[in-house]
């Protein structure tokens, strides 16, 4: 008799199997107060490694970490008029605070634009002070009505980044290094899924920005996720905040700023562009156990052979776990580690052991083979580089089988159905554009038929990636 | 003609110099809202260093990272009696989300013991699932009548445990291994702050803790710095929240518990037990800059070889910065490297170079020395381990200078005008300490005879450290 699946499979209901496999692969929990979130440890380690990975590119690009306040006074927020009406319908306010009314309420950031501005126009005196290049790792809270644990949550976790430069054409081109050698590095070569990078439309700016840039990945459900953004504000926020230095030639100029972020949401894109119907399927280079070396039955000396084996894979700069558990059935514990998607786990049992073999599991593939004991180490290590490759062309082939040429509004809308539909922006138009809105259906990002960056919405022959979108 | 000080000397107005020395070294900024604060990039990279030393100690003792909701609805607070109390006068209190007035009104976590145990509650069933140990990095608001950046603001950055545990024995342990393995060891060996580790009177413990301990330092002003704490929580969260689990006999029991901060107040440390009338002394294990490059004037190769020396350095595997702002005058640099108490600063002058050598400055000595070019590498070196050991031994002799043995509540008075009061605790008692607080005084710890802890309040001998505290 077959065994019910553990996880209502992706075919019959995507969001189930989504909601579910956070659940059981222990990532995340629904908080007390509507569309907050606990980040349980085994969610909140991928979270670090994606932390340091981002981190330290963010770093390499010459950008300084720094913390701004969580309470923004809500005066700050009416200073530039499109960004306040983005956020206000969003807003946490604070209304009392030590046992009394507060004289003016204050609002928790939805995002640190306004309060860093404030800074900026104090630092900011001379050309000499620029570029200012700031980041911060912080919760940032926006009431959500729908939330979905990772994807959109009353409060995340996320970096945010902020600068200031003397020219327009400088702060474009931070924005765009951050965009690719941040955001697209990480999630192609860490995250292993293969983005497509491109521009917003006017529609899909975020509020107060002049050019919008996107990361956009498709999900296996053939839906879009933006996982990253990095934005042009040019001098909206200086204006606003008086933020101006005094030039080379002597003249008080306002800067020209950029802000870039990624969050939580991250966790989201990770589960829902690799995982199969038995659970996660994690790249190595984010898995916080990369190896799971298994006792099947502690007769014959195989927990100590497994216990040696575990260490000498450790030994090797791999993140490793023993599972020893016994008492806990075999089966059960390797269904959890397949829901877990670590991607390789050793088996070491007596029957294999009398052989001379354990068995390696390939997560990724599904594959199980007998390895002699010597081979191990090397085996489990090409493995691992074979699972960030194969995942990686995986989502690529899915992204790709998934995307349709069209050239009108219906067949796009069609198209969306089961994935990304690839159409003339020319042919769209903003029309176009408010027309799939009715249908739930967006533009994710303008790109040139090259695939590069459109420097402007207005340019000739611009491709339209069309989905519905996360 | 004398220039004027920097700073307001320490002798003439402790904080007063305080605030400035924050300011000019460009730690940190008050927000727009009271009691809150932006930290700077240069003070943030302190923390970042602190905060990747404490979590790797943290991670060493087997707790793994998580993240739990900033905001708790109100009632998770009012189920443990003396925690509400010790906390409701301090609270910010959410009352509008989304545009709407909240049903219940949510408060922003002033920690987290509430709502972690109620997921600790469904999390746990069984010894199996024990310990539970658990930490989160997060921000936490307190609300702050009298604010001072770092000490105490309304909102500040920090990381706090939260274990559960089987039996008393073990919480207490893991409390105690804690305070001795994580805190004390990062402030000794990296902050260079010789603290007095002990034990909470009743008056002074956590509210809802049955246990607290505790890391004091000695500021150069004489007074006590409250550095971290670890507390065992007995049952009493456990019994609130229903944490229990089925025993190896069978019996359901509620959990042993414990829960241990540190924050950004640990940068107050920082200032104030190393910093003199100059600005800053940081120990090289903390210092964002450990040695920086300064070139005197760009003359005859001084900046090529100023450049080449801090590659050098930086090879060797030190934090370092080359300062070659020549446009700014040489001695309003050296005032500001001194004021950020970068621990080694090598300057390179071509007056210097014409006889082969560069001027060697050691921040925590004041020492200038000239050294042949080709051993600056290996003085430097030199210099850093020197520092870290000398600003341990000077602020273990101001300690130990700073403290008197007294015998009456009068000389402990008395003896903290200018630091410590060593008295009995059986001279003391719950009365003493009562007329201690009406002259704003408090017993920091107690320590057996020989200063280790006392595994009860009760026991005969012990020794109450008594101060004026921050």
């Amino acid at each position: 008799m077959a065994r019910p699946p553990v996880l209502t499979p992706q075919a019959i209901d995507f969001p189930k199997w989504y909601q579910e496999v956070v659940a059981k692969a222990e990532l995340a929990d629904n908080g007390p107060v509507r569309g907050t979130m606990v980040i349980r440890p085994y969610g909140y380690a991928i979270w670090e490694h994606l932390q340091a990975a981002l981190d330290a590119r963010i770093k390499a690009c010459g950008a300084a970490n720094a913390y701004f306040p969580l309470f923004i006074p809500e005066a700050y927020l009416n200073k530039e008029a499109e960004h306040v009406e983005g956020f206000s319908p969003e807003l946490a306010v604070v209304t009392h605070g030590g046992g009394q009314k507060l004289a003016e309420p204050v609002v928790v950031r939805p995002t640190s634009e306004t309060i860093i501005n404030s800074y900026f126009a104090k630092w900011i005196q001379s050309h000499r002070d620029l570029p200012l290049l700031i980041n911060q790792w912080a919760n940032v809270v926006r009431w959500e009505l729908r939330p979905r644990l990772f994807l959109r949550t009353t409060e995340f976790l996320w970096q945010e980044g902020h600068t200031a430069h003397a020219t327009e054409e400088d702060a474009r081109s931070y924005a765009v290094r951050i965009l690719r050698e941040v955001y697209e590095d990480v999630m192609v070569n860490l995250l292993g899924v293969p983005v497509r990078v491109g521009r917003k439309t006017d529609r899909e700016r975020f509020a107060g920005a002049t050019t919008s840039w996107t990361c956009e990945g498709t999900m296996r459900d053939g839906k879009a996720l933006q996982m990253a953004t990095s934005h042009e504000l040019g001098q909206n926020f200086a204006k606003a905040f008086g933020t101006s230095f005094l030039s080379e030639t002597g003249g008080h100029e306002h800067v020209w700023q950029t802000s870039w972020g990624a969050s939580t949401r991250l966790l989201g894109a990770l589960i829902m562009a690799h995982g199969d119907d038995a659970g996660l399927r994690l790249p190595p280079a984010l898995a916080p156990v990369q190896i799971v070396v298994v006792v099947v039955r502690d007769d014959d000396g195989a927990g100590d052979r497994a216990a040696a084996l575990a260490a000498e894979l450790k030994a090797a700069g791999h993140r490793v776990e023993l599972d020893d558990r016994v008492a806990t059935p075999f089966g059960r514990r390797a269904v959890d580690w397949e829901l877990k998607g670590v991607p390789v786990r050793v088996e070491v049992g007596p029957r294999d052991l009398a052989e001379g073999v354990v068995t390696l599991v390939e997560r990724h593939l599904g594959t199980k083979t007998a390895s002699p004991l010597a081979e191990v180490a090397a085996r489990a290590a090409e493995a691992l580089d074979r699972a960030q490759v194969t995942l990686l062309q995986e989502a690529t082939t899915l992204r790709d089988d998934r995307t349709t040429a069209v050239s009108t509004v219906e067949e796009a809308v069609e198209a969306t159905l089961s994935g990304f539909a690839r159409v003339a922006w020319d042919d769209l138009g903003l029309a176009g554009e408010a027309r799939l809105a009715e249908s739930g259906v967006s533009v994710r990002c303008l790109q040139r038929p090259d695939g590069e960056l459109a420097h402007s919405a207005d340019e000739p022959d611009l491709v339209a990636f069309v989905a519905r979108a996360y």
